[in-house]
């Protein structure tokens, strides 16, 4: 089987190490998902803006489009090295796709362990006419078979992103008094005024800064769910319909959907609130389904306490929680079978 | 009348200075209240604890216990340089007294403005345990009087601290589909993970982190309110009754109160919910009031929306609010009526 | 003549990028030096403690003991890309130079530049007991010459640390109503509470975290001598003979010491206040020289208005400076003389 860009690191491959802070990290130590989102976006969004602006022609920053589903395979601590890698591996007329790689390195012992990789699709936009999206110039592939896949990739997210539902009319409603474990008593929002370093060079917000606030929220729904540490374990494909301008009041909320023995699913949306100066309402402009697993002293994953369903609309959604749970599940043996094959 | 302090810089003065950056202002770039009241408390708390440690005995971490009145007399900009001046102006056996000013410096122009003065107290804490509060050496003072008018300025803030309701049962609710300029329409609220630079050697918030999230908020409910550039007029005494630890989750909740021609008051909440590890409840840590004005791009006063209260709390809490605006602008005319007379 | 480390990137090289934000720069757009200083010593952390721990045995942390004079060639700006790569050039038996070469990108127009070049020398120290320098492994060199190169440069600047005098007993003093163009006129200082992200696994502060601090009071301290836009042109040897610990209070202090026609030279000191459980009293624990020049908003260098000295102190100072100055100026004529006649 060939990976993706396997005939080895294009020229406009980029690395990005850091060593991880305790600010980056809950009080157990461990890593914050969202700051690798973070990572990961900034990563891909410096080698597909340099690869569009490749050839003479109009300016342009590349602005994230979607993110696949990413799983986070193993805990990163501070102190450790994240050592981030990214290359762009499909083009279409007006899209790049990039792969990332992120290892965690512990540089005291030499010990690295494969974190997690993902794959985001930008869109090149004018750096003059924010509306306006830009062609994509070609990349070079070393078989065949590899833009074939690409293709096959492409071909796939896109139908996957015209399919979404933003759930635009949903919102959460708050609680009075909720029991322990119900929907509404680990529900929670947060707002955040957008500033300058949260934005691209077009005034809009980074999608990794989107997705970090998601994280911080989906961690304490899960946190209150089960009070215990807890972890990122995997995020579902995000879509970026929506752009964010540099001023807005982004507001940021999660409800807990579904929790199998071992891990909870929050889905989180996030609502913009342009306020000043704007003529536009309110809107949706992301969301996604954030997977949480409780963690040991030992880094063990612990029993988590199943979420109470009270209403039908809860249900239907822990329902359907169920269903992606089952999905990924089957999805993941069949993967491990095949690897098996091989 | 002799200002406190005015003998000269106390050898245990301090002084701090910081470039302010885009991140520090709103889009407007003005600087935000928060920002400011931020590095008033970490120069407050830096001499305080520096003068609590000065004798051989048990070492102790100073806490922030109380926050005067402080008025925001002139807006700071992106790139100018603060100017924080912070000394011991009086001690009483448990407690520590910090004036504080605020300049503006345009390093460009050469061109200074006092933002603000601001008079904080803090508490010693033992290192050791964090609920044992230690013994202050005394200062020296220049002259009999300035130890006096410490003194009586003590006694009137220890009889405010005892007055202060918590308003600990208010909570600030939701409200469905409300209409512009109601209270609800602009009422806002954050979480936020506390980390480990929030935070003291204790392990607990410092209180500048705290007063930068409730300016956060409310800063976000004025300009809900009125929709135009606004900045931080001025922020009534404060009461620091409890401690918040590393790792709990602040709610920081504002709504407004009362609005004159040209100002917005906004009550600010804020609630710690320990959540992990823990056994205690989510508790109210702080409450305060702030006031807003609105600023028009040359800089001066908009006139403000008027408040449309709906129930019998918002009236009630308006008229409250009356009452301190009218107290406060009686006060201020006092002061300047004293002042043209000397 | 052969560059170190021409024999190519060793395989322990790494690469960090990173784009600028608002944040990282003056109002003119400038990056600051200090964000670049402190992305310089992080790769270089991060590369030598990696080595460090490269074979088995007592784990370490390597710290910053000197940097080598680095010129800053080109400015930077918002919404470029900083490329920092590293790579360990030589070792000793108790110390690993580091070069680090800094690129800026344009990845709109893919323009790219030469930032600077420096030259790191890190110390590796036991996680154990932070007192005991441990031993390096060696590294290979491809050429012979390599390694007698490293060796001549080990020589000089351990000859140089011995020689340095950390002008322990100079403090800045305070001046009241000080005359445009004097030294008092723009002298200025910051206080820093040591947080937890500023430091190292050990628990002290890392070298680039200072640097980062000392160019902030230096860019200050210029700026308000000749208030125009400023940037870092070049900073002087620095030598960390002191460590400072989690806790600490930093006062970072600057004091204009020369002005040619254009540029200005800046004296700054750090020292460290343990201040809570400490028996030890407030030490310095470096200074430096840092040189400024002012740009015109097409960035060319502007005359900068001379440096009024009064006392006998400042009149040697400027003399060391203006010996500093005209060394500097002779070294670098000699290096184009020659690379004139390769």
């Amino acid at each position: 089987m060939s990976e993706p860009g396997a005939a080895g690191p294009s020229p406009a491959a980029i690395q990005v190490s850091r060593i991880m802070r305790p600010d980056d990290a809950n009080i157990a130590g461990n890593v914050h998902g969202g700051t690798i989102l973070k990572m990961i976006e900034e990563a891909g969004a410096i080698i597909s803006t340099r690869h569009c602006n490749s050839q003479a022609g109009e300016p342009s920053v590349a602005a994230l489009a979607r993110v696949e589903r990413t799983d986070f395979l193993s805990p990163m601590c501070i102190g450790e090295v994240a050592n981030v890698s990214a290359e762009i591996t499909y083009t279409s007329r007006h899209s790049v796709e990039v792969q990332v790689n992120v290892m965690s390195e512990n540089i005291l012992t030499g010990a690295k362990k494969v974190t997690n990789k993902a794959t985001l699709w930008y869109v090149p936009l004018s750096l003059k006419n924010v509306n306006k999206v830009l062609e994509v110039p070609p990349i070079q592939y070393a078989r065949k078979e590899q833009e074939d896949e690409g293709k096959k990739r492409y071909e796939e997210q896109k139908l996957d992103r015209l399919e979404t539902k933003q759930r635009n009319g949903d919102v959460i409603l708050p609680v009075i008094n909720p029991e322990p474990h119900t929907v509404g008593y680990s529900q929670s929002s947060l707002i955040h005024l957008v500033g300058p370093s949260d934005c691209t060079l077009l005034g809009f917000v980074h999608g990794g800064v989107t997705m970090k606030l998601m994280d911080e929220v989906a961690g304490i729904v899960a946190a209150r769910h089960c009070k215990t540490n807890i972890v990122t374990a995997s995020v579902d494909a995000i879509n970026f319909h929506e752009k964010i301008k540099k001023g807005c009041v982004i507001t940021v909320s999660g409800r807990m959907t579904f929790t199998s023995n071992k891990s909870m699913e929050i889905e989180v949306f996030v609502d913009a609130d342009p306020f000043v100066d704007e003529p536009r309402e309110r809107y949706r402009a992301v969301s996604a389904f954030f997977t949480y697993v409780s963690l040991s002293k030992e880094g063990k994953p612990l029993p988590v306490p199943q979420l109470l369903t009270e209403t039908e609309d809860e249900k239907r959604r822990f329902e359907e929680g169920k269903g992606r749970y089952l999905q990924t599940k089957a999805k993941r043996q069949a993967q491990m079978q095949q690897a098996a094959q091989q």
